[in-house]
């Protein structure tokens, strides 16, 4: 059984993202090998964004500048990754975060996900549900949810 | 941080259940040393069947042959940790499963959960969401989520 080989490791880079990141380390004694790092851009955010601040501001310079962040915050999570042994694969995705989630994980058959309980957006998850329950609910591997 | 060193195991004996087990002794190599291994006898069901079942059957008797087999299974389970080199700690609880088992987690002062995301009740739970579900929501500290 691979167990903990590949992981998927969803960020929004949040706080708890990043203690997730601590366990996945830990898990090397486990047998983990190879991570997928994953951020996704909710596209639903960027349109209701965009929707209010289109006559303002430029929202294309904007979602530039933001994309570039997003490049760099997974380059020093991978440059981490890749100084504590893993091979890492790196995506970022536009969409829905969970369904992405899920779909990341069939493609890249990976053997179990951490991901942190609740990402940025706290007060509609509290309403909705999380991202990490919805994938804990429809995942068809594994889920290793960390707390704050 | 403790991560993976004390984990707490709850089980209906159910094949979910012994999955996470194969986890358990996996995660020996992440730092895990003591296990909490804990059963929750549901006692709705228990008062459902001793209500329909009164009239034939003697309940009591067959309350005391259910007790003694999980008992036993917990006994298995035990010696299987402990082969594993786990320290082991057992208990048999009369309650709400997951309510229990939180209530356990506090007690024991665990630093992670592993159990399986579906027990044996299978519509129960497919309708009013299953006892994994309610921990990860409620619990303060990581839960791995093993699947069928």
């Amino acid at each position: 059984m691979k167990m903990f080989k590949k992981i998927l490791y969803p960020t929004d880079f949040s706080d708890i993202s990043k203690k997730a990141l601590e366990y996945i380390k830990k898990l090397k004694g486990a047998g983990a090998k190879e991570i997928v790092l994953l951020h996704v851009i909710d596209e639903r955010e960027i349109e209701k964004f965009s929707q209010y601040a289109k006559p303002y501001l430029d929202v294309e310079e904007i979602e530039k500048d933001n994309e570039e962040n997003i490049r760099q915050e997974m380059k020093d999570l991978e440059n981490q990754l890749r100084e504590s042994g893993f091979s890492v694969k790196s995506r970022i995705e536009k969409g829905i975060p969970f369904k992405d989630i899920l779909r990341v994980e069939k493609e890249e058959k990976v053997s179990v996900l951490v991901m942190g309980s609740h990402g940025k957006s706290c007060i509609e998850e509290m309403l909705l549900g999380s991202v990490s329950e919805k994938v804990v609910r429809k995942s068809s591997m594994p889920v290793l949810v960390i707390r704050r």
